[in-house]
């Protein structure tokens, strides 16, 4: 509908993940029409980030160096690993404070419907990171869908060794949520995974 | 909560409209993680798009040109002129194929909040084509909102020339709605505007 390059940046826009034509065209006259926007940096920073970005080689997390700056932190304990599906999930976890071991990123879950498979996964790194004996425990920590619970499944299988504990993630109500609204699936998981209270 | 450049990425999208925290740390990674995902073709259309898209120096209507294709077409009507606040309310125009006349952008409505008096407009512009006399109707369609309205009326006021028609744009129950659900100014102007049917 328009002239030439602004409908090209529209449709470049519309290529990305959650933006649709109208948010495209909103972006691309926001990026023409203010003078504060800085284009010039977000351009370079494209340029850049495949080139500066790497995957770290032991976790598989993102990082701007051979290893990321969790695994190069010498006050991280090296007995526990977390694994996760995705770099994000690191710093959702990084968020809670709660854990102070290294991490593990499969880079996806398993879906035969994407067809991706457990040898499209970081699978044989984690199993190598296991090899001398340092790790004491391994939290799955993968999502809480069909493909998530698919994944730990298949792990929880792989990772029987001696002195390893596998551990998974608690389910249950989420904090603030309202239990009349839980689902089946959460509420029976909440049951499943009741506490005695301690007196 | 990234190393270096992808919380910059992250941030840099954060700052465009419609785009929170998490939908551009979703935008970064999909860059990140995409091969198919051309890259460098959006950081080139960002360098350029500042430089290449003018505004139409006769209606102020985004251009690679001097003038907007609009303007430079023989077969559009130069005897009516729309005025719209935004090129992208002359894209939504188009798309209707109902108007061959020409356009003419504000650049925005009067919004004494915002700091945008009449002065901030390309109102003295629009005067000066009305001047020779061609044009012979000046359709306002600005925003039906406040600030649409308020420029509407001010426009009304400042067009009073001998042989030119001042119009606006029907308000009314939008089609495909639903009477019911309708609010009551919309309503209530649906009243006010209604036709008698030929029969």
């Amino acid at each position: 509908m328009y002239d030439g390059i602004i409908q090209d940046l529209i449709d470049e826009f519309g290529r990305l993940p959650g933006i649709g034509p109208k948010s495209a065209q909103r972006i691309a006259f926001h990026i023409l029409q203010t003078e504060s926007f800085d284009v010039a940096r977000l351009a370079q920073l494209l340029t850049e980030i495949r080139e500066k970005v790497r995957f770290c080689e032991v976790c598989g997390n993102v990082a701007e160096e051979a290893q990321c700056s969790i695994c190069r932190d010498p006050r991280r304990s090296p007995t526990t690993i977390c694994v996760v599906e995705e770099a994000k999930d690191v710093v959702a976890i990084e968020r809670t404070r709660e854990f102070r071991g290294l991490y593990h990123v499969l880079g996806g879950a398993i879906s035969p419907i994407d067809g991706i498979g457990p040898d499209d996964l970081r699978i044989a790194q984690l199993l190598s990171r296991l090899g001398d004996g340092t790790v004491t425990e391994v939290i799955i920590a993968t999502d809480p869908n069909l493909e998530g619970e698919a994944t730990a499944t298949y792990l929880t299988r792989l990772l029987v060794q001696p002195n390893l504990t596998v551990s998974r993630l608690a389910s249950g109500l989420p904090v603030g949520g309202d239990l009349e609204y839980a689902d089946e699936v959460t509420l029976g998981r909440a049951f499943e995974g009741r506490r005695t209270v301690e007196r």
